[in-house]
């Protein structure tokens, strides 16, 4: 960790400085610089409060040197996790399709969709029961019911489920009934939900929040691991920019940047990331370009008598011409 | 509402958006352009459920001429809004300055921190009992004995306090002890934390997510409101922008737009939205200037030791300065 | 086009927006809301002054119906512009790899880098003679002499050359010696340098802004078009957003958004959207399967003596090897 | 200057950029820490070439200590910079607030507005001549028939004007009538501009970019001042962020943040950061209690006949309250 001085500070407020670092139980080093100097701080920096320091008036900035995740780094753990869900693997060169629903909204649309996915070559289900919706006057999800149903799918199917726990309250549901748990975007900082999910047996599909940065999801992911639950897959969405002719904005390098420092599998989901089911073969195919262990699509038997988000879910046809583009894909890189 | 299609439809696809719409019960008008055109839906389009439409591949976009929020709208509710927490009022030309540190640390700090900012002219009192951090390694507050201290600054100075619900879990704890319930910003769409707060007896003080729109911060107060609780105060803390100068971009425009559409009183927090104490007089200040209802700001008695958040807040000289200079400044606007 | 009102505004005040309508020459339908009314224009409006109509007191918003830009329009123009630059094509179908350093530095460095580039499959060669650099103390190129240096590396290799034009004083220098003149991303909206490139012979590649929507990038290049010049190619090179941990974050979805609603072609630029060399094999792969037309890449044969961005250069052993990725890819897309 | 090495680095690959660093003359130092080893740099590091410091494939990242900007920063001219125009001074304690039209439109409207707004108690006068528009086909200004009108109306209330120069080709033009020459947002980062700019004998005012950091728009400003112009004023004119309530999102910490780091007097225009009349006085009265060194405001005598940017002008009996609020809040602070 390196503490960076403001410009002119007098020996006696360098001497503050060093007086706060000693305190700390590190090694310390000062580089008198032309204009600025600084102290380097040698050790395991990751857990100081740095509080105290940053609030010196001497001080201009602290840079990190060492990363504030380890159990979510490469560093500390060099092979890919591979994270197993019923039969399926993600990560380590398995890839993922999970396609469905946004909501699960009766019996006969998730059956159908369950057998139309699974036909084009899907490897899992997707379906909320439990809806993060911004206005309290839309449809906020069949609940309990909704879950009933996933689970039918899965048995007529086979396919494992995925679907969204949006609090602690409701997490015991949700994990009785899911083989793999969501944590929606505007959950990715709630950190009683992610403490309550690292104490799960069941896998973790963690979607980055939509002004979160690199660090702040892996930070979060930290949660969960540290927590005890190893099995925690990241999912790319979108994030929020000034551009508006997308519902949110695709960071596609967000999935090699996570391959470099991490070891967690990181999937993609096209769907919420445009908004637009127009635009989602062209964002899947990227995803895989670039590298991305799976995806997560909405598919809709029908959209336009979709509950939500009707714009941004393929008809059957067109996600099983998706399917056949992404083969072919698959096989070129 | 507004149904735009897109240019060079044919006659049977309009025929095919006109029977979408003639399944809802709102009035439809057709509007030929030039070059694309448009229906016109007339009614109480709040509550419609528009997928199917915004799936429609004839379908360009939705334009919403009606605000999706009711009960936050200044438009069913002209006049401002009043909280009363404790002797304090917040809205309808009452402002009020909250103060006090960060997290709750210990006896001393909380009991010496609280009668300063009293004697300074602070008419609230703020202190985190559960803190939210983006590390699982920070210190995430001192929970139930944190509220304990709380109660006891309250009793020694007569100030209302402030401190953040951040979940369901523990949310009848701080209840029990807060005069005002803080929502954080991380947790603005945390939906079932907002409804949980919508049945509450105590004030809300809602802060605005990192990357929310207005919309998105009127709809979660739609969200408490719509569940029985009217008494909302909104925050706005600092956006994520690209610039790092700061920790957070504050948006002050939100304050007079607030006022414009809402009925609801707005305040700010200079500390978190700028993360430097340096910031928060000229922040504070602006705040004011620009119609806020009052302000939240970080002091702590020794910031050097503080467990979080040293370095955006103020010593308490400082803040006695702060105090002054808005004295004067109310007097002028 | 919709000027939609206020809500509550009375009879007088509507008849008022109805007058100021009155004097544009179109036609204009009023619908009457529940609570707000619209009015409907129909006809040409993409040239009307709206200035008047946004400041009258009685309007809430305009909603643009038309696309504001006509000549980069795809409904306008339905067929793919195809871009010629010497025996190179590209778009409707044709793609193009255009490679070379950030900068022109040396002789010795600009033809050994063009052969090699060459040699590995590239069609087209990059070179900046004149570089927009944030620091005055920063090189800011070799101007004519470098501009020469291209021509020669040019007829070494056959391949044709795309190079920066700053300003309209170096215009002409830099439009004799290019094949294809590059508009910058800082000059996006440098209405004049637009205009003198619309007066250009010679194709234009057209970068987006930092900042830029996708409509302002058309309308940038509506500039170009209606200047006279319909040679224009568009590249996305990454905008500015809240995450550091790449120097841009590379908007793929713009590649399909604009394939969609303009016939222009448009380019990828891995290298200054990431920063990073490690990640531009990556996102080069995402920016073909997700549609591109092509890409610009920095390949230096010694990035660790480049004069700017060795960063995100690669080395030509690792151009080879994209290369190569590249062709299996674009076999598969 | 810091360089960070990438974690698990080899002894051989520590040598290699050791090497590298030995090359420049600066004094090195080097830290071995826990996880990850630091080299720092001692000495004048501003204008070092560090791209292959960046490309070395050991080097994670490099941290700048020094800022990059000398002439625009206060460490090397401790007082605040004074600027004249006229007889009106900017900066050091004196305010300034320019207004006027959008556009120069007609003799009847630049003379009205100006001894409207001198009436008021503006110092100076703004209003273009040649205008920088997202279409080609908005109105692009009067060109040297609206200087004439400029100085004109200078002529007639001795008011001195500020108005924007957009490319060297017009500059000698601009500069011979204006008092004040305007940079505009988009052209912040034209750097043949800001050279122009710097070799000018008349003021520059500076705005900054819809998406510039604080230490790009400083980079700029050194631009001018390296060139031989030290009368630069900065102004904070919005942001673009995600939210579209406003036109652009007023980074209102920009005005303190850039007067403890630089001594460039900096004003604030509400009228572009807003884009709507109704938040100027608000935004206005912020600004100035955060410590802006001026206001420049448009004003139109009838904004619903404005060519460009009606909506977020100014009647004159608005524009003359706002200045009246002023004066009371200028007293306060």
């Amino acid at each position: 960790m390196l503490v960076v001085l403001k410009p002119g500070v007098s020996g006696e407020e360098i001497g503050n400085v060093r007086r706060q670092l000693a305190a700390m139980e590190v090694e310390t080093h000062f580089i008198q610089g032309a204009t600025q100097s600084v102290f380097a701080l040698v050790g395991d920096t990751g857990k100081l409060n740095l509080a105290p320091v940053e609030a010196n008036v001497s001080v201009a900035k602290i840079v990190r040197v060492q990363q504030p995740y380890q159990l979510a780094s490469r560093a500390f753990h060099p092979e890919d996790t591979v994270v197993q869900i019923g039969h399926c693997k993600v990560g380590g060169g398995h890839k993922v399709v999970i396609a469905g629903p946004c909501s699960v909204e009766s019996e006969e649309q998730m059956l159908h969709t369950a057998s139309l996915v699974k036909d084009c070559g899907a490897n899992m289900l997707r379906g909320g029961a439990y809806k993060p919706r911004s206005s309290p006057y839309s449809f906020q999800g069949m609940g309990e019911a909704g879950l009933k149903l996933l689970a039918k799918a899965r048995e007529s199917t086979g396919l494992p489920v995925v679907t969204e726990a949006m609090c602690i309250e409701t997490f015991d549901l949700v994990e009785a009934y899911a083989d793999l748990i969501q944590i929606g975007a505007r959950n990715m900082q709630n950190f009683p939900l992610l403490k309550r999910a690292g104490k799960s047996t069941k896998p973790v599909l963690l979607k980055r929040g939509l002004s979160a940065t690199l660090e702040e999801l892996l930070m979060s992911a930290e949660y969960i691991i540290a927590g005890g639950n190893q099995n925690v897959i990241l999912c790319e969405r979108g994030i929020r920019s000034f551009d508006t002719y997308t519902r949110n904005t695709l960071d596609i390098s967000l999935v090699p940047a996570v391959k470099a420092i991490s070891h967690l599998p990181i999937i993609v989901d096209p769907s919420h990331a445009s908004g637009k089911w127009s635009l989602v073969e062209p964002l899947a195919k990227a995803a895989i370009a670039a590298g991305s262990d799976g995806l997560i699509i909405e598919v809709h038997h029908n959209p336009a008598e979709a509950l939500c988000d009707g714009a941004q879910s393929l008809k059957p046809e067109k996600f099983r011409k998706l399917m056949c583009s992404l083969k072919k894909l698959l096989a070129a890189v």
